[in-house]
């Protein structure tokens, strides 16, 4: 099978996965199988794996391959795999591109180093990093609240314009909505825009250009749907839906005990089998669980309202 | 008339208003005098002027006082005025302290001045303000994003147990719920805790333990109204009305160009007659604009299907 | 008198002067004449006021104007005197630079406000600040340590070569020597450059094209000597005084204590009557004042071993 | 042979060494023992592999290992080899101490994962570091400027106490002084302070309690001649040696450029074959070289005034 590569026309929804650890925070390749069929029943796009939220660099090097090989072999070609490779050095990054590519990945997604603070710096990193990585497909993050790096505008619009390797730019620096419609409006080859933050603004973002989401929020189908919808050109059938969601969007998006809460949903919803994070990180106590089950509940109740059928998977 | 005085029973809404400009800048005091009596119709506990979103740092002493003066008259004893006095310096501090409690402020909010990044130094600034500032009552303001300051939960303990002139904790640590639950539980002195970050958690604030919220965002009689609901122990209630304006909580919770969606909303509904910021600040542009228009539109719909009478202001 | 005025011929020593306050934190105003005076007979080419180790955040407006109205009469137009008027907003800072050129100062310092994390930003702010502040003449003060903004060379050039009230770059980036030999070689039109950070690398900084050195350091004389005999070509010479005072200079470069160091050294050289600063500031223990004891000793031998005479202030 | 182990007598130097590169990036497994046998020759008490300046962050584990068992086999027994093992997981850091250790390194080196702001979540993370690291032996690095975490005295003290496999505290905050005599008067259990930031501060902080450096200066002699004459009593002629080569230190003390600064000294003094490094990494330009040159040149006169016989190595 001719592997599938990642470009430009990238759209819809790109699952930012997590990474399914055992309670003693062994690797869960069986939960990991199931979290593509899952994945994929949802009706995504492509799955991103090893990013932050996967939890990549608590990993030893085995374990991405690991994790890598598993997700790929499991979507079976259905869906592209994009792999998280940002590492500090471009050795490492370069070896675990070729080995991800080499499994059969789509492409990498490549945050900038820390301490990279004008735009110099950042136009010579990406630079290095693309000559590094050779004609790999690639999908920059713009996430300052992880990276400490900020793009300006221009800056990224010469980096897509310059590097043909860049296909996707994942848009989540916040707040954004005005830097989409200038990058959009500035842009001279149309590229892939799919915005993060769980979602937090993916109608409007929609609506000023965005492609997609490349995001983990736990219910993939509402986002996956948002974005048909609205290409549907049903905007404000596609808001409804969206703000049922809302509620919870916002409650995953805590820095940190964030990932412990979506992990606990996906393992709510059959998904994975254990909530467990690697150490160090986070952990929901009894009030957590509390409020948890409480927006659960009330997510139930509106989507009833609102006569929309809960998605078998 | 004895002025009010702020204390640790203070629980409800207090507004963290803006300070509203003509169009070339100037103070527009006639606007400062209509938007007291917006907040105190919109049932506010209390107002907080001259914070972030005050633009303080923007106005020249002179200028502080004004509004200070021109909030504290309009207010005219109904509601309890606190004033943000925090500075890099304790001397302007205390001057500036001294002159807003004589024009009949209730008390301060201080936020720690930037670079203290131990326990100790914090600890050290905060005996050092509470000497500097006598008797008055200080709220104290742990707002990381914008100080760059980070409070443990033991240190802010610690902090309430030995400075008997700390009233009322403006908690807006992200992710914060389970920092607010531990400060609760540890608390040997029962203090107010009000929070921040446009109320976007607010009933789950309230269920782990908030007194209420001290925040600016545009529709401050939703905020009231949650507080009053959620005491009242219908608290399915209270959140069925937040999650209606959640979208726009959202919205506004976009740092930097957030103050310009919060005072385009307030000239929107005839509280300030300019959205105008000072320089550098931040201006909506046409999208902007649109967007606004579809939230609020959204959010009418949203209340008449709830049946929600709209307040009028 | 016509009064004097930076441009971008500033050469030689602008020393960043200290606010030298009484015990309980009240202006010295007899201290500040005495201090000109002793910069003035160190063979200064200029004096900066109101700088960040000019305790300037912690003064009162009219602390502010105070000081410079005393600085610029003392110097009497010996030399030009430049303060420093860096302010979150525009309007403070128009003011106090249309007080102080009222005054009669020379020009004004400007670094940028927190916050700015592009290029783009950068640039926006410093076009907003040359038009707030018309044909004032402007030293742009490049200072991470303390601004936390970053500005590449290819943005410092495009701000002086589009700014043409821009005179002076202050240059104190660390490390910077190499930002500092690209910034001369891309120059369109021939500004002023002065270093800070103490002077601790000015021989180097010299030999890579700086005009001189606009810094704090306690010895003064030593600094505008060091710029004489390099000017003369006699490169070892100028750096072997300079190592002389080299134990010192690190000695001083502690970011929040350095600025004790600096007022004692100066106290005890007779220039101003206390050591004091406002609070929240720095004091010496019994330790520093021992360590600062047997530098001052160690430098003085050092300086007789090498039969250098000392200056007389 | 019993492996050497780490503990609270460390003392002298323990030079912090570099991973010596082919001009391709490949491992120089062969300058790596050079380097052990010439820091032997300098008399150096122990040696620091795979920290910051080790490059660590760019070499994939495989790379690590061999750097490590290299060292170790190299240094046979001669002195303890400590190895840094920061990483954002405690799995891999675990996995790497296991390895080191079974290699027969003397301890390891761990800074705190980034991000953490309180005397809380970093005394967290210490607890679960050494519960994860087992009785292995610590060496503390307190290194703001790289990690972005800053310890209170209080916090260090605290650990200290705690944490009986803390056995060496790498002081290198700064300014840092007072931390180093408030941690020295405070602790209960006298442990090892050894300091760093290229001993710019050396002298002053062998007079305030330290015992030796952890610092990677390109001189390490002369460290070592420091400690020794100091601990001698004779604290003026261990100043003078130490301040013939501050300009050099000084230099060093470039973050970036001063690992390629440290690397082409190293390569001058023939210690290892090439000075690069890996990429993204910092390179000399000729401009850089001709200053090096002259420092060294400078350095060299001075010795010679001083009557100092060079070290041979």
């Amino acid at each position: 099978m001719a592997a599938l590569r990642l470009d430009e026309s990238a759209s819809g929804v790109f699952a930012i996965a997590v990474t399914p650890f055992a309670e003693d925070g062994a690797l869960d390749l069986d939960s990991a199988t199931r979290m593509v069929d899952f994945y994929i029943g949802c009706g995504v796009s492509g799955i991103t794996i090893l990013g932050v939220m996967g939890e990549a660099p608590k990993l030893a090097p085995e374990d991405s391959l690991a994790v890598a090989g598993q997700v790929i072999a499991a979507a079976d070609g259905r869906v592209p795999i994009v792999v998280g490779v940002s590492a500090p050095g471009l050795d490492p990054m370069r070896a675990l591109t070729g080995a991800v590519m080499d499994l059969g990945a789509a492409g990498v997604m490549v945050a900038p180093a820390a301490g990279l603070n004008t735009d110099e710096k950042i136009e010579g990193y990406f630079h290095a990093v693309c000559e590094a990585l050779g004609d790999t497909p690639i999908a920059l993050q713009d996430y300052p609240p992880s990276s400490g790096v900020h793009f300006s505008t221009a800056l990224l619009n010469r980096l897509f314009d310059d590097l043909p390797t860049l296909k996707v730019l994942k848009h989540e620096d916040w707040p954004g909505l005005r830097k989409l419609s200038q990058f959009r409006a500035a842009e001279t080859r149309r590229v892939s825009v799919l915005v993060g933050n769980g979602g937090l603004f993916l109608p409007l973002e929609l609506a000023r250009g965005a492609d997609g989401a490349m995001t983990g929020f736990a219910y993939p189908e509402m986002l996956v749907q948002v974005c048909e919808i609205h290409a549907a050109g049903e905007h404000d059938r596609a808001e409804d839906l969206f703000d049922a969601y809302l509620p919870l969007i916002r409650y995953e998006q805590q820095v940190g005990i964030g990932l412990a809460i979506r992990k606990e949903t996906l393992r709510r919803r059959g998904v994975i089998a254990t909530a467990a994070t690697r150490a160090p990180g986070p952990k929901l106590d009894t009030d957590d669980h509390a409020e948890l089950d409480r927006l659960i509940a009330r997510l139930d109740r509106r989507l009833d309202a609102l006569g929309i059928a809960r998605k078998n998977v």
